[in-house]
């Protein structure tokens, strides 16, 4: 399968004849990626800026979520004035533009579709901000944009014939700062997991004495990442707060290089995440080994994930392009901001 | 048993006759900890600073070490010229004043007085420095400081009958920053395990997400500590990236107030240790519950860990003073720096 980036270039949309149909808006805490679609569902144009919700030109209270959105949609508007927009992500939390509250699982695109809440920007055009779901119980769990994401993966083929088709019952991983493990049975988000991995390997570098001791590669450290991975799974035992100490310990005893050091972390990192995915799916009588996971996200990272869930005798990953804008238009399409052409 | 620092004041040394002795050096990255040994091997005094190795009063190259030694000890020996020192801790690393190259698992209290490592002062003092504990392996695990107090803590009982006594094979816990567990058979350390519990608390609430909601209780929470230990032993399967989370979702969902936060995930992480702690334990047909650990630190840190220690079945571990202290003096006299009167 070409890879393809997911944001289509101008070159790429260029046979497109449809006229502007609908704006969306991927908007999460570090960045906002703003999409305008064609009446047939195709990304006519795209813009991307660092204005994420914690990230604004100017505070909330001076009007930064409308600066954002002027920057990013603005020249779209003023050539196609009045065009519906949906938004997901941060963008509809508690520190967002309007809060939109979470729908509990099970969670199917209708219900999301159903639970939009409208923001009306400066220049009064209302916005459909999609909700996050939220897994109740004695641990809950949250997510707030991969929902959409995840729409958009169980639509995957359409238009596409690249793409893998996703099942209506599949396992969805969403690796990042907060990666999501995500069980979709009939369509419907079903149960999830968080894991902090992203967040805790930014933490462990840069703020604790496991950083002190590293140098970045020249390039990703194949090798040392895939060694991490197997100390995860065999030597796992004692969890992650003593295993990380052995990113010192070998390189201490001249057994880890300082600059194999980073991706020897990222892999220990993964494969705890991985290990603690197998276990609680075990639970559930599922078996990662026996899943094909679909994963959503950038390209290097899902790559990094596919060579670590072979290692779990997982080999049947696969990466799903453009779930994001798919997600987006599949959400305004069933909330009736637009009719497909 | 009446609660004693580990530093005795000048009035609980009142009674002691004998002569200044011994100069002992409890010398670590953030902290110097110096003691004046009597002959009778008590404390006569003791003086703490923060001059630690990575807080010198002035560059290594510039005497540094020499500054914070003649600040702490300066005035005994002028006193006393002449007395032998000892020193343990990072004093004696590849950033001390002196490398203390490791010696090898089983290590026992002669090994370490037969591998002393000495350093001179700018006046001509020698400062017999103790060395580290490696053990090797496919994950190496080193100690440095922590040896000399399982030494003082297998002493434990001499001179202070409410001390408990520590028989020559124990567990051993050194809770801290980095938490060590430590297996001692016949007087030997054969194994240990280190956890980066203190350090990833510490990281995880000053550069993740977590920290950004939470807010310090008046007082220390012991029931949100109790309900996070009781997290990781019952819903860790997942592993700590995950249950770590909970900290936001619980809070998010109205379940887990601000000034909970801090104590709940202490709890998480000090459970997960034991957990893992346990887990290792089991493959050599230990188990905690059935053990009476001895821990030694700070007396707070310390009675955490014996109330998450009770939830794990274990209700047999006692905390054990002087260690530091006790462990200098006795590595001292083996070494031949002087005699007990």
């Amino acid at each position: 399968m070409k890879a393809r980036d997911a944001s289509p270039s101008a070159a790429e949309v260029a046979g497109a004849a449809s006229a502007p149909a609908l704006i969306a808006l991927d908007w999460g805490t570090t960045s906002l990626r703003a999409y305008l679609f064609g009446a047939a569902g195709e990304v006519l144009a795209a813009h991307t800026s660092a204005a994420g919700i914690m990230n604004l030109p100017s505070a909330p209270e001076d009007g930064g979520f409308d600066a954002a959105f002027d920057d990013a949609c603005g020249a779209w508007l003023a050539a196609s004035p009045g065009l519906p927009a949906i938004a997901a992500g941060m963008v509809g939390s508690a520190q967002g533009w309007v809060q939109a509250p979470y729908i509990e699982t099970p969670a199917s695109a209708e219900a999301l579709a159903a639970a939009v809440v409208r923001v009306s920007t400066a220049r009064g055009l209302s916005i459909a901000v999609v909700p996050g779901v939220l897994e109740p119980g004695a641990l809950p769990n949250v997510m707030r944009g991969e929902e959409t994401q995840i729409v958009g993966a169980l639509e995957a083929g359409d238009g596409d014939a690249g793409a893998p088709a996703v099942p209506q019952s599949a396992l969805i991983g969403l690796p990042g700062t907060h990666a999501k493990w995500v069980v979709v049975e009939d369509g419907r988000i079903e149960r999830f997991y968080t894991f902090m991995t992203g967040e805790v390997y930014a933490a462990l570098t840069g703020h604790t004495i496991l950083g002190r001791t590293m140098t970045l590669p020249a390039a990703p450290d194949a090798a040392a990442f895939a060694r991490g991975v197997t100390v995860a799974r065999e030597h796992g035992a004692a969890g992650l707060l003593a295993t990380a100490f052995s990113v010192r310990t070998l390189g201490l005893t001249g057994q880890l290089a300082a600059d194999e050091q980073p991706d020897y972390l990222s892999g220990l990192l993964i494969g705890h995440e991985l290990a603690g995915l197998d276990a609680v799916l075990a639970r559930r009588g599922l078996a990662l080994r026996a899943s094909a996971p679909k994963l959503i996200g950038a390209d290097a990272l899902c790559e990094r994930y596919r060579t670590a869930l072979a290692q779990f005798g997982c080999v049947n990953a696969q990466t799903v392009r453009h779930a994001t804008e798919r997600g987006l238009w599949n959400i305004a399409v069933r909330a009736g901001l637009v009719k497909p052409a």
